[in-house]
């Protein structure tokens, strides 16, 4: 079995797991390998995964430059359905990984390969992401998950097998970090270590994005995020590209202590798992979001989307993008965004988001005439009021008149 | 019509609004008034309406302390749902509500009254509130809604009022606030004035539980809360009853700027409405059950909450306390709260509610020796992980052979 | 407030009660009336309802053959849903009122008219429909609903004014039915008279479009239904528009027995209420739909249907067609029908439909190379079940050890 | 791995299968094997089952009428909620499973087994109903699956493997018949063979608990059927226990030619497949059930029970009855079914299941003064619907009003 691959797509890093990776896959299937390596804002250097590849005797390296791509269509789809699983959790790692799948594909495609591989383990969500990506866009695909088949199941064992096969390793940052680490424009993540009691506190130095609350500045800023569509275009009033006012408002909002998460979660093979996540920018714009559609979005429309939100943050988490219910969705969710046009007003604070203002001169619904305390000059008969509360009262009078 | 009621039990707080009611029933209808107040938290003190409505000559006066029934049999059920309206709103008003209407139609079986009455408008929530309940819980009762009756329909008119009948108005707090108020255990909320151009951002003054984040201690404060089926039963280790609970978290949480909240709502009757609400027990409860639910609750079971929830919410904002429905969903909720049992460590700091650290001996489902990242010695065989997922894959690889 | 009316849009059946409602429009209103009447299918002539109009001095009279858009756009796009309200309802009246909202509306913006008529009454859903359909599409129509504001509340006084106002009444088919009827393409209804109670069987004579069971032939019958994108496009191999295909199955399936249903029902403004109705070609159409979409369609695509499919449905029931969750629903339902299409092969029976066959050239995603009980050759690995099987059973063996 | 089991309780029909299973367990594993068999209704014989188990030297051998069981604390709960699978399916097959599972883990118990055993194969539901319910039950349980270890992946191997062991090859029922067939007190389905093809029409002969419509008697039968609390508890006045009733209406139904099903349903494993069903007795109770609904239960309980019950469905069908969410949603049916109580008539004839009449004395919600289109007498206030409408398009008006 193992040597019927020719040629395999590895997701590749640069880093010791992938590199590994690389060479356990040529020496097991006895197959070429071409190296992906994307930048989706990790904010890491991507030669150096080059110059790593070609010493390693890659021919076929693929680097790309997917930011604007990744906010645009997956990042800002997703915050139209203001997603969030288990309630808290911003999707940050989840929303990556259909887009590394897509380009895995994509690469086998053009240049011949019969497989992908990836370094997430056998016990996480990413593996699902990438294996379920893979196969709704490329059916006959073969998924080479090495954490699932080798037995280098420590550090330690990756070290040595490194060694044994004249594999660099760097050991960048001083000292190994307790934590396994995911980074792209939209977050990172820290899982392992000593969060593996959810009792214990995660410390301060683990944090690499934003500064505590209390580090944070004295004054507060204030955002002006213009919307159309649902989606953010401005800043301040200055037009930005997708992947250039998320990555300004991480800096704004880290700057600010703002979008640490820390929770403890439900992974889908069945276990719950400790994270702690930094989101900057996107808590800003869920809130913002929230916000904006405050005002131009009709009630029994929100409220389907808050009803099927759930659901769809599970999908995502799941890596269910490419499926067809999320596609399905994500016509409903677009559908309702057409009229969410408008200006948020955002203070941030010492780890605070405060709405400040909304307005939308072309599709504000909100009616001060009609919602007004004072006299509204007809604008509103209260007298309707009666008849709606009978009616609506009508099926509990009549059960009440029975006893119940 | 009118003068076919005889007795009528106004919900009565001794202010300006339910004195000119008063009058105006026993006048427009020639009835006898009964008064009912209760303390449900509003802070403020209750002899004074009992002297008020004596003066007024009022013979049955019921004076009742609700607090402990509020918080234990409405706002504890609803938090174990986690109960957001819209997302953002933890639906202080409106849980209030229900208790009211209970005990207006008590009170109106125990006095032989013929109608309720309240001092809501016809453009709010809390008339359907309050009368869905009157009508779900006594059928056949009249309820009179003055302000969808007459034509006081402005400040002036109603002083007016009250000067041309002798009721005494009392000018308190200095000058009339120019927001629309109501207060409880739960929260305080403000609407109307400044408030009803949602670009106007909310004056600090307005402000009366919480300080500003930016004028809270400079110090975080540590507070653990266990729970017990669900519901918060001690603090740092004292136990408390439910209202000591949480007008204990209240103090605690204002003085570090928890709980304030500004947004635009969609109103059962169809507008749209800015409000602002401090909450400052209720956010940290909803953060430290959704904490202490994260490591004791099955995932599929927190999911279920979940997409129920936004629904339960509304069915609670539009006034379905006591609808066959709300009971329904209360049993699936409650359910599922029987192993919600532990303790969470929370950190407030300037407006922030930090999660640090929870923890359950009897109910914890976080398994560290299946998620760790380290050898788990045979807990979990990452080989299941292939199967499960090319399982799940299978209609997405069949449908793309199909070339979808 | 009356006399503000100028010209007034009469949705006008030319029978008695919107004959009576015309000539009280006018003299109550001072006003003039427009008439509008269309043929859904309803089976009677219009002509006479013109020279009924004419007769009267209508001006402006419209007569519009309504039954292929009423089909294409209104019955289609909902069945696609496979919508049934309250498990068994298919929604025949429901379906046509958004239909004559929308061309009341159309008429009077034609005509300069400044109100809408209709003759449903106070009691039932169809005002509902009508009325939430005029001010969606057009918000600042004046709606006129006689039944609602006169005194004319049983047939002896509708026939008292038509005499005393000179409204020729023709009594058609003998004696007037006891049953309040309703028709068009898709069904007839019948309401009232012995119906309300609900322990008393429909008697035979009741049913107008279906011979009874026992009456229908000896011998089965079989057609096959094409369905492209959803919607059926041709009967036993010959494209049909979609008026002439309902039509057709009307008359087929009504000649073996089909589609008579009895229900009672809970209505919008509160109470229950008795129904009969015979819908013979949709019970077909139902039926046919899910077999072509048991083929073609995605598992979670079908259960996301499903799952949302009361909601559209109680949506359509309840009058809020013209709604932007309406809209938005229909986005993510015909997003899932672009892959439906195939050949339903259904046998009709005495009151029986008995999907035969179904067959998809070009969507077929059933693969009996995998479903097959015989060996496949390993286009399926069965011992991908065991992984698949001890990772969704993760959490729940995790909660069992902690002797939940 | 294979030599650590001990001893395995297998589910034993005394069939081929299974006999060949036990013997292959005892030379793979050298366990000793503990026989079950259950009489759930399936129509056969246990006796021989006893005594094949004993000529194969089983030692302890349990033989359990579970019937009553089953009805009672299975099917009747599953039918409160009116469960489908995918619009159609009973799912007689899903509700047995867990049962089954259930006296394993408890035979296991008793008998200090550490695995359980199972003849269902790789490919289909059951395997993951029986897995995850032991799982669920007893979270350290070793389960064996033979199907998807054994290459006997053919009728031929199996027959071979018999002959070669000696075991007793029963030709029951003349040729063996080309389907995979499972019964129980619900139902009778069919599998595989020409079925494979969905275009194929199932022949006559295949059926065994029905006759055809075209051979059911040409007089219509009616029976009456109380229920107390959502369930069935006497047919035509008379009371009967659980599985009585359901054995009864299976022989009624069944000579009516009632409750065949033909359809193409998705697996919970991800492929298509096609099954016929039979069920005579489960299809008269649904519909009836929801008749008694229909007059007894508030619109918007049973409008919640419509929207959960599809995914109630999947969860029966899955394998997911011990799960914490099922038992949360049953929670919520059962909260529903206190007032379900009452008499339905139903006429039975040639396929055609049809309510007569439906009627509660205690519980009845149909309210005929309120309902009628005679003169009502002041029960319901038509003028109320005009303020009902009003705001309930208010938030259209106000969009429409913005040009949306």
């Amino acid at each position: 079995m193992a040597n019927d691959v020719k040629k395999v797509v590895l997701a590749y890093s640069g880093g010791l797991d992938t590199s590994v990776i690389l060479k356990w896959l040529e020496d097991t299937y006895g197959c070429e390998v071409v190296t992906f390596t994307a930048d989706i804002g990790q904010g890491e250097e991507l030669e150096p995964a080059r110059a790593k590849a070609q010493a390693m005797g890659v021919k076929e390296i693929y680097i790309d430059d997917l930011r604007e791509e990744f906010v645009r269509d997956f990042v800002f789809p997703m915050f139209r359905a203001n997603a969030l699983y288990e309630g808290e959790y911003l999707l940050g790692t989840s929303i990556a990984r259909p887009l590394i799948a897509k380009r895995l594909v994509e690469i086998a495609n053009e240049t011949g390969a019969d497989a992908v591989s990836h370094g997430a383990t056998g016990k996480g969500n990413d593996q699902v992401r990438f294996e379920l990506g893979a196969y709704a866009l490329k059916p006959g695909i073969r998924v080479i998950a090495p954490w699932r088949e080798w037995d280098l199941n420590s550090r330690e064992k990756l070290l040595a097998y490194a060694e044994q096969h004249g594999i660099p390793v760097e050991m960048k940052r001083g000292k190994k970090s307790p934590y396994s680490m995911d980074a792209n424009l939209l977050h990172i993540s820290y899982e392992g270590g000593p969060l593996e009691d959810p009792w214990f506190e995660a410390e301060e130095d683990m944090w690499r994005w934003s500064v505590s609350p209390e580090a944070a500045p004295d004054k507060p800023e204030y955002v002006e995020i213009t919307y159309e569509k649902g989606d953010p275009v401005a800043l301040n009033g200055e037009p930005m590209s997708p992947a250039t006012l998320l990555a300004t408002l991480n800096r704004i909002g880290g700057a600010h202590g703002i979008g640490r998460l820390d929770l403890v979660e439900n992974r889908y093979v069945g276990m719950k798992s400790r994270g702690c996540y930094e989101t900057p920018g996107g808590t800003i714009l869920l809130k913002a979001h929230r916000a904006i559609e405050s005002i131009t979005m009709d009630r029994e429309a929100a409220h389907l989307k808050d009803e099927l939100m759930p659901r769809y943050a599970s999908l995502i988490y799941n890596g269910y993008w490419w499926s067809p219910e999320r596609r399905m969705m994500q016509s409903l969710i677009d559908a309702s965004q057409v009229h969410v046009n408008g200006v948020v007003r955002i203070k941030l604070y010492k780890g605070n988001v405060i709405v400040a203002g909304r307005k939308s001169e072309s599709d504000s619904l909100f009616d001060a005439h009609i919602a007004t305390f004072e006299d509204d000059a007809g604008a509103y008969n209260q007298k309707d009021a009666e008849g709606f509360i009978k009616l609506n009262a009508l099926r509990m009078r009549i059960a009440a008149q029975r006893g119940r």
